[in-house]
């Protein structure tokens, strides 16, 4: 299929992924009483990447992240030609849903003042961060490392679920549910983001509404998610070339 | 089969979405300590559709909602004709589990009055809505961007994930937890329809009962599932024709 | 395979029903802070028939109900004869999953008294039953109404699953999470039962040990379930004679 | 392949198994408000092995777990010779996970006190343990029965989903929601080992950092799962020559 066709199911995906995972965290985690927390969180984040890769897996590969891009080409599953026009594509899904989430989020201001607060502070927008703006307050190192590391596990855990070895079939639900674990794990230390575009997409939004701090740790959710990523990658090739 | 045959087992599968979904909602979601909240919920109106799924895939499809009939319609995948004796099968199914919910929810007096109280308030039944009626006060833009934009998603995902290219024995599991996603998104907007029946079953048990508000607001629950399935169903025939 | 063969491999699986759904229920729904409350509850008792599924579904089909080994006779795909062998060995397996609950939660006195409190008291070990002992005080119509009902639509599922026209391979994922939606649905009503030897397991050891009011309702936890079970079973025969 | 080979995947896969469950309870289970609970932790469990399931499956088989390895060599499905090995492998991919963990959890301390003070209390890095290790207060015999009966019901169902008669693609979604459904069960009792490198890593970690109750307790977490396992490999070996 043509690369602007898988692209547009690239930007249709990442908005799915942005939509469901930040917005169930704007919207429904800290609902009062019965708000589903951070393991609802986790499972939209999960769902949106289960769903989507029955969907569009035969006709973009559903990454909806430039470090899964980045990662499967350094694999040597997918083509480092394409990487840029997929990047471009999912970084434009992530700042559709951001939009989105943030048009819902301020329709609620006229019947509930409460609702209203928790939804668009200085922290929200389900925005990445460290240090200050850390859920949990965690410094960058544990956000480096914690972003690095769950990335590799993530590339390793997708080309071995895709591995010609495997079962086609179970590849959306073990990917799936891996991005799930990794929230269940991390979303205390740095909202979680592995995936460059979930994080740039709500950065970018609240920069515009006049909130910069997150964009300036912006960097941080490209270059660590990049290099575990690439980390993975290589890792996942030593139980391929070892059984050549 | 018949479509009488077929029919039919949409009415049963839309008794199930609806006695499961709002069901859960209205005697276990805020149960006291230990309710399952809406993250339960949300899991509940999806394990609905997964599990009617594979019960009834190969009988009627297991559409359960007429935006999902309409979007299947519009996406090439079932007949125009067909429609109206499958969207009254499904809205007969909802009334039906919208009463059994009340009838079981009316017999807790005599042992809980606490119990009474938040199962049978104005608000019950789980009834969709928007500004006074909106779990967390949302408005009317709201609430329509939201049906709107998550049944096209519903059926964008639908269609891909019943793709000939696709693995049939997934779709049920996909399609499911994709219900369930969108709950855990939207429940606090408009308590989440983009189910015309399941928006009707309860608000018509409640007008029966005197509550009429929600009655005032189902037009929204009808327009905005049913405009989204259509415009899910045109976009997802986009990667159709780019294939061939 | 002998018939007692099955029947061991039935006492063991319904063994890890009532251990996995009733055990979760006493040692960990209402732990302080972090309890997994009833939607914990609901995951365990579908995730015990779920796994046992794939672990004994070749060896006896993985019943491990009375009420699902009766409507699958009715419908067709289990031999009356069998019945009563299968239903002395489920109950079996539910006494000594009981026993073992027992047991442990028993051994948490000297370190907790909190804890024994809320393991050991009158309504514990996770019995079903309606009026005072119903978790939201519901009375014995909707406790009769809420098991023959769910018992009836999952053996519609069941058997629906199980079609040859289906997928083999979902069956003890859409089966399973039946269960985990009918108890996300039902717990505040009757606990849940939907399986007479679950109910049997925790009302005979409480007997055992001076407590017999959950002995004075089980009968109901008997005739709705089995009663919805053969419901259930000629329901879907419409479907099989319609096709044929 | 080698046995170097799949003991690297198995180092691997058990540092994500460590990593995500013991990780996900130090960091996000008792987070303010919306932590992820007792439930959320069983889910990331359970998430390890079936995520790794289809990652590495096909490279190590995925053991993950010293007990797991000795019930399959009982049950005739791995060879002893390997055995200490793997095990080797396993525990040394424990104790990187826990030190990353303690990596992680200490860099919190400059931003957010009461965030600190509950990842690095004596009883953190998620130990097991019983009577004042036991987070309920459950006593040693509880303990040594709890895990000895869930890891002989968890080689029993390995068995059971990896059987040629089943089938092969739901063995990782099986045996990952056992392990959920053990935590839901048993974290109350003894924080839920079934797995002695489980056990071992954070232990050991604690231990250098001069905390020693956990380790006095670990011979349980090798003593009761290894004998439980091969119980459960036993069990499972009726079932198959009572068919031949």
């Amino acid at each position: 299929m043509p690369l602007m066709t898988r692209s547009l199911a690239e930007l249709i995906g990442t908005f799915w992924l942005v939509l469901g995972g930040c917005g169930s965290a704007v919207l429904a985690a800290a609902f009062p009483d019965v708000g589903i927390g951070l393991l609802g969180v986790s499972f939209a984040f999960g769902l949106t990447v289960l769903t989507m890769a029955y969907a569009i897996g035969h006709i973009s590969g559903c990454h909806l992240n430039p470090a899964v891009s980045l990662g499967l080409a350094v694999g040597g599953r997918f083509s480092f030609a394409d990487l840029p026009v997929y990047i471009i594509a999912q970084v434009l899904g992530a700042i559709a849903a951001a939009a989105l989430i943030y048009f819902i989020a301020s329709d609620v201001g006229a019947f509930n003042d409460q609702m209203a607060a928790f939804t668009l502070g200085a922290n929200s927008l389900a925005v990445n961060g460290y240090a200050e703006l850390s859920p949990g307050g965690y410094g960058m190192g544990a956000a480096l490392a914690t972003e690095a590391v769950l990335t590799a596990m993530f590339l390793f855990i997708i080309l071995g679920a895709t591995d010609k070895r495997g079962h086609g079939v179970s590849a959306g639900l073990a990917i799936g549910l891996t991005l799930t674990l990794i929230h269940l794990i991390s979303i205390p230390v740095t909202n979680t983001s592995v995936n460059p575009a979930r994080s740039t997409g709500p950065a970018l939004i609240l920069a515009f509404l006049g909130e910069g701090k997150a964009m300036g740790q912006l960097w941080l959710f490209w270059v660590a998610p990049l290099a575990g990523a690439a980390l993975g990658g290589l890792i996942y090739r030593l139980f391929e070339q070892k059984e050549g």
